[in-house]
């Protein structure tokens, strides 16, 4: 019996989030689609230079505890906030949603990371983050019982830049094994693949049962120019991956299971903050209720579209409503 | 010469809003469509039982001042907010839509105030505040040369429920009718106007040139039945009164002129907070540009409409690019 389907372990932050212009992007010195740490000083700055936004619970592995929620999943989630307003936002949001998180919000002074969100008019977002609290997660955040408890244990690439979450992912990944459980990664960015590419290539043969990655970093880990190419490379080495293509959809593998999945249709994109997140919360809530992986791909489309839908990486609508007629159909 | 076109003075609030069902307004005990005052522990218990909420910058007369910005306007704001993460939020998104705000933020300890927006089905809001540092907002926030510098200063009727903010109110008034501009009023709240009808009346007869009100505010101010019986008393206290009907749209009077303006339309109305604060903002953009008055009418429609397009109470898009075809057709 498990506890929980899924236990995710990322950078807790609150993204603000606004629409600005391209050049603000230039401006702003960020490689579009893509993610930049900044400290607190580049963060301000470029904060004082954004429209005015909104606020809204964001970090990948969050977003997807989020989602996993929202389908009606039993989630949780460990990351570090700090005993700040942004912290109780963060923590009021998951619990919301109905996901358990109880990780002990920091006291150090250093405030509760936020993620600067820029939506440019093709609906594309980048992002800088300043880690704030996240900064300093290790090991200690792991709570044993709830990775025990857990079928998956979910990890964000993204946590690799920091020495002490690695210890954390390699602690969170021993555990699960131990407990004959399973573990997914995400690769969380082409740039963050780039800059870990061999530590990457050793965690997925070695520790990773489930791997998600979108086109882009997958051929970047492995120095291929194809998709084609990324696929059979991965194929010997996780258990599942779930590679996604943007707009034109994904492909799901289990050794030769393979599934192409077309993207679910969205009427208006407004804000691709949050796909892959949502897309991981849609695969792992089938998976770990043992649906077809076909279904489980289906499933991540389905929360995919809902999240770009609008502004902001958490589910507005309940996605197990929207599933319903995709499970009982 | 003056220096700003618009000074608004009131609560400066961040809204956290969520979408609930009408069983959790009856269950937070607020009358629907309305704003209820709460304190700071009411507030959380309200909160912890929402749904997960985004975080916008609010408050009635921050809005309308927003709003003011994004025609293009000079606008101007007073009001308190604490040093704290709200407070720099706050500010953040006044400042960054071209608002001159310059109240020192406070450092009693007290937060900036927050109201809880819960949108039910209908998008209809009903809402919670808790004050915080607005509480506190007295005379002194009334920055002198600002007000005489600006063609209107914009009270908000909400002040109304705090004895040192009343003084804040008439020290307003006295001092933009000492330098010769208008001082202009909303009722803000039915319940508003119910508990000080009769500060409000004496208010109106002597020192409001531009009143805002909707159908039930301006009813329950002369306790009459019809809002025609209730539009013959304004028309002989205001030089300008600007009346609000809902979807039925509005009626706008200066002496004998009377225009009777159609709602704007809007193809699905998501969430109505800040539709009278942005129908305020449309009308002082013109009025202080000195267009028709009905075309100031058009204008206060179509920032309305803008505004009820999505959730929150800021514009979204930009209202002078809106209005460019109402203004050169």
């Amino acid at each position: 019996m498990t506890r929980f389907d899924v236990v995710s372990l990322g950078n807790a932050l609150v993204d603000v989030l606004a629409y600005e212009d391209d050049d603000f992007v230039v401006r702003a010195g960020v490689e579009r689609g893509t993610m930049m740490m900044v400290d607190a000083a580049h963060s301000d700055a470029i904060y004082a230079e954004m429209g005015p936004a909104r606020e809204v619970s964001g970090g990948s592995a969050a977003n997807t505890a989020a989602g996993i929620a929202s389908f009606g999943g039993r989630s949780a989630f460990l990351g570090r906030v700090a005993d700040d307003t942004f912290g109780k936002v963060f923590t009021h949001d998951l619990r919301s949603i109905g996901v358990h998180f109880e990780s002990l919000p920091a006291n150090d002074g250093v405030p509760t990371g936020r993620c600067l969100v820029i939506v440019t008019p093709d609906a594309e977002r980048s992002m800088c983050t300043h880690l704030g609290a996240a900064n300093r997660l290790g090991p200690e955040i792991v709570d044993e019982a709830v990775v025990a408890g857990a079928a998956v244990t979910y990890l964000e690439g993204y946590l690799w830049d920091q020495p002490q979450a690695k210890d954390a992912i390699r602690r969170a990944a021993e555990l699960a094994h131990r407990a004959d459980r399973r573990v997914a990664l995400t690769l969380s960015d082409p740039f963050c693949v780039e800059r870990h590419r061999a530590e990457f290539r050793a965690l997925v043969e070695s520790d990773i049962d489930i791997l998600f990655a979108n086109e882009e970093e997958i051929t970047g880990l492995y120095e291929v120019d194809t998709f084609d190419e990324a696929l059979q490379h991965v194929v010997g080495h996780c258990e599942v991956a779930a590679l996604t293509r943007g707009a034109h959809g994904s492909v799901v593998v289990r050794g030769e299971e393979v599934h192409v999945i077309d993207a679910h249709p969205v009427p208006h994109v407004a804000d691709t903050t949050g796909a892959g997140d949502l897309f991981a919360a849609g695969f792992l809530y089938g998976f770990t209720h043992e649906l077809p992986l076909g279904t489980c791909g289906r499933l991540a489309s389905l929360a995919a579209a809902e999240v770009i839908s609008h502004l902001g990486a958490r589910p507005e609508q309940s996605l197990a409503d929207l599933a319903r007629p995709l499970l009982e159909g």
